[in-house]
């Protein structure tokens, strides 16, 4: 006998949370023209479009970045009213209430892209074991999966994957926004598809039970070199485009200035480079994540 | 002596006529900071963004795409109200206007970039000999340097590039919107110079004279595969992916379904595949261009 385990009753795999991250807007589409797909015998699987004004105009967003936008605080606050403040009400009553003993969905699966060189990697924000379990079984079923703890909304977080007790935030790149790539998209699905094995696996008692996984740790964001109009006055280094997850180390070139000119890393200790390069990530004033490689005990 | 020739006296170089292609953004910013990387002893050189609107907030565009809006009947239409039809006739005043038998710009080089793997390439649709000139010097200089000719509008251009008697395209890829790289940057910039250089010589009477140029001939644009309502059932087929100016006959895989079989050419005539997987052609309804590879008289 197995220790008591509460059984995953329903899932949810959102898509387009970005409105033109189309890899999850599109598998979305596919599941549900063949939900059979999704099927598994111990859960319910629902999939859904979740930024429905923003995938119709085939941008990011509508008003504001729906991804930030469930903390309770905010979906608390009636006097919000951007597009995406009121859609996060409506998303979180279809598959929430966040924070109830009874929510209607027990994990939700968001699917994004980016256009930096991420591979196919998860990226989690939650402490909750299950998580983590589903998470070391695919990455011991995809060895190329990467995984990326961003710790920097713990406290009260604020993704789609948040409203559930369990969530998991697919990324996958490099994709341009507002591109389909067939390698991406079966790659994306495969991930799905490994979560979904692991959901059926845990909810008959099967599921193996992992000791560690390796993942990238959060630890600082940095901007691009930037004039004071706000403009960029340095790119990316072309030794990190194209190069996810590379070491760098004291002296290393992060950027080249439009002149030619490489910029170097400062830091004492070496880091990974995560994020490069990201599209949506330019008007937040961030060029790349350094994160801390690591195994962590689960 | 050398026959007859008028002087180019004024060229102009301009960025962000798709405000998300940040790439020409970020060489007129650089330009405009150190006009002497642009001068040259016989001609003025003039740099300016175009779609500034589209430019702040980082889209292709604001109502419409700029680049189609320089027609002879659009610039004289004064009914048209949609924010880049105003802009044309604001920028038609300035570097125009078009027709004129003194523009105020003799030579547009007009900066783009693209999703599709496109490479260092021009884009021409005029017929111009001066325009084909250059272009042949451009190749010759940067072996690598794709040339794309577009006949699908010579009638009455909507191209920036159309609105002097002179005109070039510069298309680099594969970029994302919004995005800048370091390789295509440095790549864009060669081109720009390489073309200002063959007009310091023309202007000197120094140019040799080119008979012949290799190009991409324009035949069909293909849309994605569709259902009945508008959704694409099939993305481009990984072996056109990344791999552009790509050989197809008879029987060669164009696309693959989301459920993962291919679409295959069904034309006669062996064609080369273009700007396959440009994010802004998916509303445009094509998927890639096929041409004819020829080399032309000049």
């Amino acid at each position: 006998m197995g220790t008591m385990r509460e059984a995953i009753k329903k899932v949810c795999i959102t898509g387009g949370t970005h409105g033109n991250e189309l890899t999850g807007v599109y598998l979305v589409h596919k599941f549900q023209a063949n939900p059979a797909l999704v099927r598994r015998d111990s859960f319910e699987t629902l999939c859904m479009h979740t930024n429905v004004g923003a995938i119709k105009q085939c941008t990011r967003y509508v008003d504001k970045d729906l991804n930030r936008t469930f903390t309770l605080e905010a979906l608390d606050d009636h006097t919000l009213t951007a597009y995406e403040d009121t859609l996060a009400k409506v998303i979180n009553q279809r598959i929430g209430p966040k924070g109830s003993a009874t929510p209607t969905v027990d994990l939700v699966i968001d699917l994004h892209t980016t256009t930096s060189d991420m591979g196919l990697s998860i990226c989690v924000s939650t402490q909750d074991p299950f998580t983590w379990q589903a998470i070391a079984y695919a990455q011991e079923q995809i060895p190329e999966l990467h995984v990326f703890r961003w710790n920097g909304d713990t406290e009260d977080a604020s993704f789609v994957s948040s409203i559930p007790p369990h969530g998991i935030t697919i990324e996958v790149g490099p994709i341009p926004q507002g591109v389909l790539r067939a390698d991406m998209f079966f790659g994306t699905e495969r991930v799905v598809q490994t979560i979904l094995d692991y959901v059926d696996l845990y909810n008959q008692g099967k599921a193996k039970r992992y000791a560690e996984v390796a993942i990238y740790d959060h630890d600082t964001l940095i901007d691009y070199p930037r004039n004071n109009k706000g403009e960029i006055t340095a790119m990316l280094h072309p030794s990190l485009q194209d190069n996810g997850y590379t070491k760098i180390e004291k002296g290393d070139p992060l950027f080249v200035t439009l002149e030619g000119i490489d910029v170097c890393y400062e830091g004492e200790d070496p880091r990974y480079v995560l994020f490069a390069n990201e599209a949506a990530y330019y008007e937040k004033h961030f060029s790349m994540c350094l994160t801390e490689k690591k195994t962590i005990q689960l």
